[in-house]
């Protein structure tokens, strides 16, 4: 079992903050994501800053795209964007054109998506999906169970590398013990801390103590 | 039976060509959409500008917002957008706290939406909804059918004041003839064309002449 990534979420307001919280955790994690909320304030801009103050991380354009995949993924690709997101419930015209244009393509998991969807998202050439715990439905008490780990363990009996975000701190990873997770997303989890370096290398020490 | 909305979709890739567009339709449409592209790619920039160049229009942000409803929905209310979209399979939390924010949600219908989730979305409080045909789906050969306009209809017998867009030039109009549509929504088949201003007055003039 590989150990898994730790993906830092920007999710921001603002490009100037962003980058100040980027700047004081990006040694410390694998994946930099430009967060929607700052994509859809700040547009492209917060991709380009990403992509040049972080020149050799994986940096992910989270757009959660829905339709005109192509013109999207173009954009995120020009913006300096390795890999970008799609909704669930776009069609799967709508992906294949995304991925042509960026290649890497993550699918996002909201609501009532199916595992028959998932066939053809991967009968489509997509392997990366990301399995959320919606920031809403944690506000409204949700929570990581048994049942989010079973259909995450059955994502990946289908050869999805699957991504797990929402309320995750260093304490609820061991929840996913013995699960091939490809990545952990965080946010404000590693930034909205006393000392955001010290929490992303904390979350580190506690994924490879769990998986190394 | 009302005389449907015409709304223009600035999908345009920069604030400045939206603004050339936007200005030469503006005083022939209802309603001025902030694409979810250009979005993408100029953030609260484009709404504030729309917002600014068109006070007394209805201004969209087509964010197509999937989590952090409150976040999103803040950020376009005080970047001066009247409305905004959600996707389909964004949770129900997250369709409430943006609705809370911003008083009025439009629910981007894409892929495998069910009536189920239409009436959940009902009772939330949700009374508008966009019926797409995707882009992609129109790029790979899809068109307005039977199945569609049924679907339409039996949204606004819910209750659901419907939008509808994909494709649409004012020769297709006449498909929704008997219908109570509230808004035709289009982009390129007005501003895309040799006369943009013409071209949105034919619209209008076709809506009249089946809708008056």
């Amino acid at each position: 079992m590989a150990i898994p990534n730790l993906q830092v979420a920007l999710d921001h307001l603002r490009i100037e903050d962003a980058l100040k919280d980027a700047l004081a955790v990006g040694s410390e994690v694998d994946i930099i994501e430009a967060g929607t909320i700052l994509i859809l304030n700040e547009g492209d801009k917060a991709i380009k800053c990403l992509r040049n103050v972080f020149p050799d991380k994986v940096v992910i354009a989270d757009t959660k795209c829905a339709d005109a995949g192509s013109t999207v993924a173009k954009n995120c690709k020009d913006a300096g964007a390795d890999w970008m997101t799609v909704i669930c419930c776009a069609t799967i015209p709508t992906m294949k054109a995304a991925q042509k244009e960026i290649g890497t393509l993550q699918v996002e998991l909201y609501g009532d998506w199916t595992f028959e969807q998932a066939e053809q998202w991967r009968e489509a050439g997509i392997d990366q999906v990301i399995y959320h715990q919606s920031r809403d439905a944690l506000f409204a008490g949700a929570t990581w169970t048994e049942s989010d780990l079973n259909k995450i363990k059955r994502l990946i009996e289908m050869g999805f590398k699957v991504s797990a975000t929402g309320g995750l701190t260093k304490d609820t990873l061991k929840v996913f013990e013995g699960i091939d997770i490809y990545t952990f997303i965080a946010g404000r989890g590693i930034y909205a801390t006393e000392n955001p370096a010290q929490s992303a290398r904390e979350f580190k020490e506690e994924i490879r103590r769990i998986w190394g």
